[in-house]
C-alpha cells in the first residue's frame, strides 16, 4: 500500500467503488495499487554488480547492434492489426487497431487501422501527380516535390470510419477484444499543406460548391466534399506522426478532413474535381448512407459524433482480484474537444467525472483515466463522452430507437463491460 | 501565385525578406510558393476515368494486401538513423534521427536517436525486474506485469544527448545534414507509472537525497539522480508513441526525466538505488563532466538549455531559386515551454518572430514556420529559442567563451546557415 494513500482518498464519488479524479491533480498521484509489488527480504537484496552465471543472458553478454529502421520486440508480435471484413473482391476488407494493448494518444503508424477497396497501390512519388481541375480558373498539376515546397501545418487527429464500431448494431452483444469492435479508428499527427492555399492557387469558380476528391488506387475511389468545409481546414498529408505517409495510409499525399469520417480522407490523393453538386456515387448513396425507420435516409452524414470506451479493463482482459485499478480509456468527438468524460460502475445509476490526460485536442484522442476501488462483486462499467458543443454521446437504446434496425455506420452508443466476480468481462447490453 | 496573396502580405519585417508571422494565423495561410505548380492546358484536363495502359500499373491493378504491422515505402529507404561514433568496443555509439527528412514534433519511434554503451539487450519481459532498494523501508520487486496495474501518466517529451551537437565545439564547421550533426535528440508520447508511486510505496528514509538508476545491459550501466527530481516528475514509461517500447529505446521499462540530458533516461532500468550521495561513476565523472576555463569543472549537468535550429532549409539541401519559401526548424527547452523563436536571414542582424505550431508543449519539441521572400542573393540563416524561463539561446561564440576550449557536451548555441547565390547551404561560423 502506498505511503500516502488515506482512507479520504478512497471514498468513492458514485456507485460501485468509483474514485474522485483528484487523485490524479497536483503534486503528483497518490493513489497505488495494493500490494502489488513483492517485498523483498534482507537476504534476497540485490548486489550491486550482478556476476551470477544464472542471471539472463543479457546482463553478460553485449546487445545487438544499432539499427536504421528499428522494430518492436519479438516479444510483442501479437500487436498487431487484426484483419477481417470481406476477402472478396482481393483488397477489400480492413483491419482494426489493437486499441487494448496501446497507451497514450498517438496510434504508431504500423498499427493505424485500414479500410482499403482495391489494396494498397504501391506508387512511385516522382510519378504520382495531383490535378486540381474543374471549375478553376487555371487547372493545376502537383508533383510531390512540388507540395513539399508549400507552407505547411501539423495536426494531431484522429480518423475513424463511418463503419466503426458498427456491431453495436448487432442484436446480441458481440465477444471481442476492443480493438476488434473499435478499432476502425486511429490518432496520428498530420503535417501538409492547407487545401485552401492549393485552391486559392487554381482559383476557384463562384458557382463551385462541391469537390469531387479522388484515389490512385484500381478503383480510383472517390467521394463527394462541401468546397466550404475543404477551405476551411481540410489539407493535403505528406507526413504522418513525422515521417512521410505510410503506403497503407495514403502515401504519397492523403487528403485530411479533420472531424469528418474516414472515407473522406482520401488516400493516395490524385485528383480534386471542383464542381456544383456531388457525384452521387457508390460509397455515399449504396454505402455511408441509412435507412431511418421514417423511410428517410440519412447521407452525407460527414461528421463523427462524440463517443468514448473504456480500454481497460475490457472484454478479453481479466481482474486480478478485488483491489484499486487504473479505468483507462479514449474518447474523441469530430466537432471539437472533449469537455468531459464521465465513467460509471453500476451500469449508468450514478457517474463520476474521469481525469483527463493533458494535451486535450480537437478532433483528436483524449486519453481518460479514473480510480476505482473494485469490491470483487459483479459491477458494469461505462464511458460517456461530452464534447465542448454540449453533446453528449448517447446511451445504446435511445440511439438505437432514433435511427433503427437498418443502421450500420455512426455507432456510438455507449458500450459496457460485465465484470464478473469471477473477473472475467464480457460486452453486455445494459 | 496564390489568390489571394497581395504586396502587403509580402512586405518583409526583418532583413533578408523574412515576413510576418501573422501569414500563418486566421484564417488560414494566404502564402503561396509563386509558380510551383504546373499549368494544365485544356486538352491535358484530366479524363474522368483512367484506362490508358500508358499510366502507372497502381491505377490498373489491385494493390497489396493488408499488414499486420506496416512500415514505410520502399521509396523512403533513404530515411533511416545514421549509424556513427564509437564503433569499438562493440555495442558502444550512436544512431542519429534524420531531423532534415521529419515535420511535425513527433519522432517515429523507428527513428528515434541511439546511445548505447553495449548494444541493445534482447530482455524477456517475463524475465525482467524492477528492484527498488537501499534507504526504504521495504525494499521492492516489480514485474512489467505488476507496473501495467500502476496508475499512468502520458507526457510528449524530447529526448536529448548530453553530446548531442558536439561538433559545434569544433574549430571549423562541420559540413552535414542537420541530422548527422543534431539528431541526437527525438521527441515521443511516453507513458508511464509516476516514480513517486514506486518510491512511496517502498517508503523512502529521511536521510536519503540520490538515487542510483541502474540498467539491464551488459555493462549495467548506471547515473546518479537527485531524489527530488525524480519525486517531482520523472516516470517509468512502458509505453512509447502508443505502443510498448522498442528495444533499443529502453524495453521493457525506460525511466524518463523530464527535461534532464538523455543519459539520465536510464534505458532497461532493473535498480534503483536509494542512497544519500552520488555514485560518482566514470559516465557522470570522466564523461558528462567539462573543465572550463577558470579550471573548474562542471558537473551533473542534468537539465538540457533552450535550442533551436532550421531544418529546412538545412546543408546538403538546395534552393530552387529566388522565391517564398517556408522556413521550417525545431525548438525546445529542458527548463518549460519555448516561448517565442526569433529568425534572422541576414546573420543576426535583424530578427523576425516565427509562427509556433500548437500544441506548444514544455519539455516537447515545438515546430516553428516562418515565411521567407528569397531574393536569390547570399543570406545568412539563423533561429533563436527564448524559454518560458526568459532564457535566451546564446550566439556560438559567447558559449565558447564562457565555456572554453574544453567543451564537449550541452552545445545549444546559435547555428549559422550560409545560402549561396547558387542555391547551396553550408554551415558557417558567423
Amino acid at each position: 500500500m502506498a505511503g500516502k494513500l488515506t482512507d479520504d482518498d478512497l471514498i468513492p464519488v458514485a456507485g460501485g467503488g468509483l474514485l474522485h479524479r483528484r487523485l490524479f491533480l497536483g503534486g503528483g498521484l497518490v493513489l497505488a495499487v495494493a500490494q502489488t509489488a513483492t517485498s523483498l527480504r534482507a537476504e534476497d537484496a540485490p548486489r550491486p554488480h550482478t556476476e551470477d552465471p544464472a542471471d539472463p543472458s543479457w546482463l553478460h553478454q553485449t546487445g545487438l547492434p544499432f539499427s536504421g529502421y528499428g522494430t518492436p520486440s519479438r516479444y510483442e508480435k501479437r500487436v498487431v492489426r487484426n484483419t477481417g471484413g470481406n476477402r472478396s473482391p482481393a483488397g477489400d476488407g480492413v483491419s482494426w487497431t489493437p486499441l487494448q494493448e496501446l497507451e497514450g494518444i498517438v496510434t504508431p503508424s504500423g498499427l493505424h487501422f485500414e479500410r482499403h477497396h482495391d489494396g494498397v497501390p504501391d506508387i512511385d512519388p516522382n510519378v504520382h501527380r495531383l490535378v486540381i481541375h474543374g471549375l478553376v480558373q487555371q487547372p493545376l498539376e502537383f508533383t510531390v516535390s512540388d507540395l513539399l515546397r508549400y507552407p505547411m501545418i501539423s495536426r494531431f487527429l484522429f480518423i475513424e470510419c463511418g463503419g466503426n464500431s458498427n456491431a453495436g448494431w448487432h442484436e446480441e452483444p458481440i465477444q471481442r477484444p476492443v480493438g476488434d469492435f473499435h478499432g476502425l479508428v486511429s490518432c496520428s499527427e498530420w503535417t501538409g499543406v492547407p487545401l485552401s492555399i492549393l485552391l486559392d492557387e487554381a482559383g476557384v469558380d463562384g458557382k463551385a460548391s462541391w469537390v469531387i476528391a479522388e484515389g490512385a488506387d484500381a478503383g480510383l475511389l472517390n467521394v463527394s466534399l462541401p468546397l466550404a468545409k475543404l477551405k476551411e481546414d481540410a489539407f493535403v498529408a505528406l507526413y504522418e506522426n513525422g515521417e512521410r505517409v505510410r503506403p497503407e495510409n495514403g502515401y504519397p499525399l492523403r487528403l485530411i478532413v479533420p472531424g469528418w469520417e474516414g472515407i473522406t480522407h482520401v488516400k493516395w490523393l490524385r485528383r480534386l474535381h471542383v464542381t456544383d453538386a456531388p457525384a452521387m456515387t457508390r460509397n455515399e448513396t449504396a454505402k455511408y448512407t441509412e435507412l431511418l425507420p421514417s423511410g428517410k435516409a440519412r447521407m452525407f452524414t460527414f461528421v463523427m459524433d462524440a463517443k468514448s470506451l473504456i480500454t481497460s479493463p475490457s472484454p478479453g482482459q481479466k481482474m486480478h482480484g478485488a483491489n484499486v485499478y487504473e479505468i483507462r480509456g479514449l474518447a474523441w468527438s469530430g466537432r471539437g474537444r472533449i469537455a468531459k468524460v464521465d465513467v460509471s460502475a453500476d451500469g449508468g445509476k450514478s457517474w463520476a467525472e474521469a481525469h483527463l490526460q493533458e494535451p486535450v485536442l480537437s478532433q483528436c484522442f483524449t486519453r481518460f483515466r479514473s480510480a476505482w476501488k473494485w469490491d470483487g462483486k459483479p459491477a458494469l462499467l461505462k464511458s460517456r463522452a461530452t464534447d465542448e458543443t454540449g453533446y453528449v454521446q448517447p446511451e445504446r437504446d435511445v440511439l438505437v430507437s432514433e435511427r433503427g434496425r437498418e443502421g450500420y455506420f455512426h455507432f456510438n452508443g455507449i458500450v459496457c463491460w460485465a465484470v464478473d466476480e469471477d473477473g472475467t468481462i464480457s460486452h453486455v447490453y445494459a
